[in-house]
């Protein structure tokens, strides 16, 4: 792959070129870029007039298109949020802590950037210009492969970016575009391992997937979330209610939206048909185990299959548990390990919610919609990760740095 | 590969069960585990001879059959190591820091194990009990698959370190060992992303390569160093031979000590004849561009060869360089980003080398053997990765969890 052995040096170089710029150059690049992307708004539109037009040949979902629809607007959000980015503190060249050591020697951690970061994605075009300035922001050089279905629209937007950059030749190569949007690129791209040091899939499922069981280039894996709320047999009904309903129907299409409720048996007689009521007045469809169906009036009969599936839609599936272990074994076995809520007034109940449950986040007496960078009061962020390895949950700033030690020595040598 | 699914399958329910001991509960465990060493050190002692026989039958070179050599002093030393991590601080349950978002919501981070370590290594047999205490304080699983030359004191290690766990059925299957040495399964292995957190290969060049290039499960690159000592015009003469000779020559097989010395021109005339000197004293065969050999009585020249290679021997590259300009792009060209120092009395100098060179640590005026866990002050290491990704430079117990966000709310849903 001549393409991006290319990309991939030409990346590095930037790469290290960019570590050396301090936070007032980047940001000042920054600015340049969004009013750049305002400027060109109709080249943009343009561009993405295109991909609307193939999406409506190729008989693309409505969902899907409105995904990849950009207006006027939207491109004003793009570059507002790059000014965000601007606002966030820059993490590089921090030194976390330093000590001196037994021999003398003072040792600081200090935060640098990863170096080349590759983001795999789908059909939304602002991850364009998000990812490409929070990896600008902390220094990393990008090389960006976006879904076929946005091409042009995220050519035309890396386009823009990389005229800004070309006014500043040590670093014109920090934002590149992957023009070959063949599958066979994708794949040789999971495996740059000489030129990549990290890998961020951001899209649905299947890519995630094939990204996990291709890359040997490190990967962060991001975002799928089969997430739970367990309705406890000491919660309260109204703060019940509330919670389901809006992890469920606030924005099914996110990530950190609940895909099934599972409620202790104790309560389910009664606390069922009040749920049910204020589910269906959110349009939400329900798909129940046979027990809780027995206290439902309008929910088919879920399956296995159900208790897998990221519906990402108005659906929900239900199951009855015997006690908060059984909610616990369930969820750690079905969930993608990303967030997970009870919903209980028993002290013990929640601790060991907390302690047992494995996921980026766990919540009491909160909506799993809270999984999220502005949220947690982060900023911006670059995804959710969900694996364990080197950042979990919302991703930041610092998250897309690593550290260097360095050491201030005057003649020491180790016995 | 059944062998492996059964082993994964098993380490993960022990890995949660294991998530929820307490400290004391798995130093107590720890304490069993050397205690038993210790007791059982004539079947150790006996497994050892089998591996040190067939060493001789396949002609293994005597350094490293004396890698594979057991001693009662060196269980005695495999003990103490465990007792040494019994001593550490225990990550586990920690949260790192607290706090309280716009909603109200206390959210904290807090430590939580990796899951399921897979272990890959070669021929000493320390690693084993090694890597396996420092997983267990961590609260992780692990799977050790160690080199087949050091099979059955590797098994008999295992053996009684598994004969402690029975009496923990929960946690039995702890620490686990792959007993089939195929490359195959070692591949297989590599590819258990459904079971495996994360990867930790130890060992020499090839087997770090072949693990990069072949494993999907996250892995962390440990290991290999081939580090510099750039020796500037401002250096003082006294400090410079005190350290180069300390990076090459205190102990050669390490992978922080030194490969090349790089030398500015201004001073190579005067610096090298004293230099060459000390080295020749300290027993090291010296491989010089031909610049640098103009002033070395004893140096065969260098070829581009010398520079990539880690000789983890007696041996040391000297190259002429104009500018410290020069030195950090030859470093960063070759190196493999573990060790690199400077001697240096300039301040600029010596903040350039510490912002440009890329590598786990970076000293001025010190030796790079200080790279270890030890003397960082961390205690026993796991090994010092060489990547950026979860973990740079030496790796201790913290470096073995990751983080869970637990959420402490009292009925909020996101607007």
């Amino acid at each position: 792959m001549e393409l991006l052995k290319q990309l991939g040096s030409q990346a590095q170089a930037s790469a290290h070129a960019l570590s050396l710029f301090n936070t007032t150059e980047k940001n000042k690049i920054l600015e340049q870029i969004a009013q750049a992307l305002l400027e060109q708004t109709p080249a943009i539109l343009s561009a993405n007039q295109k991909d609307l037009e193939n999406a409506d040949k190729n008989g693309i979902a409505p969902v899907m298109q409105d995904r990849l629809r950009l207006s006027t607007e939207r491109i004003q959000e793009m570059a507002e949020g790059i000014r965000q980015v601007i606002q966030l503190p820059d993490p590089v060249g921090n030194v976390d802590n330093m000590w001196k050591n037994e021999a003398g020697l003072l040792i600081g951690k200090k935060r640098v950037p990863l170096g080349v970061i590759g983001i795999i994605y789908e059909s939304r075009p602002n991850v364009t210009t998000d990812a490409a300035s929070l990896c600008f922001k902390s220094g990393n050089a990008v090389i960006l492969r976006g879904g076929k279905e946005a091409f042009h629209s995220n050519k035309m937007l890396v386009t823009i970016m990389q005229s800004v950059l070309a006014h500043y030749p040590s670093i014109q190569y920090a934002i590149q575009f992957v023009t070959d949007t063949s599958h066979e690129t994708a794949a040789a791209l999971m495996k740059l391992t000489e030129y990549l040091d990290v890998l961020i899939p951001r899209g649905g499922a299947g890519l995630i997937k094939r990204v996990k069981e291709t890359a040997t280039v490190p990967v962060i894996e991001t975002g799928t979330g089969n997430n739970h709320v367990y309705i406890d047999k000491d919660a309260q009904l109204d703060m019940a209610i509330k919670i389901i309903v809006n992890a469920k129907a606030q924005r099914p299409s996110v990530c950190n939206a609940a895909e099934t409720l599972l409620i202790h048996r104790d309560v389910a007689k009664e606390y069922l048909p009040h749920i049910e009521r204020a589910l269906l007045d959110a349009n939400v469809e329900l798909r129940a185990d046979e027990e809780a169906s027995a206290y439902l009036t309008s929910a088919s009969l879920a399956t296995d299959e159900d208790w897998e599936t990221e519906y990402s839609d108005y659906i929900l599936a239900i199951k009855l548990v015997d006690s908060i272990e059984s909610a616990i074994a369930h969820i750690n076995y079905y969930n993608t390990k990303h967030s997970e809520a009870i919903v209980t007034d028993s002290y013990q109940a929640s601790q060991k919610f907390l302690n047992e449950v494995d996921a980026a986040a766990v919540y009491v007496n909160a909506s799993t919609r809270f999984t999220d960078g502005f949220m947690f009061g982060y900023g911006a962020e670059i995804g959710i990760s969900t694996q364990k390895i080197h950042a979990r949950g919302p991703m930041g700033l610092p998250e897309l740095t690593s550290i260097k030690y360095i050491v201030y020595g005057d003649g020491q040598i180790r016995e």
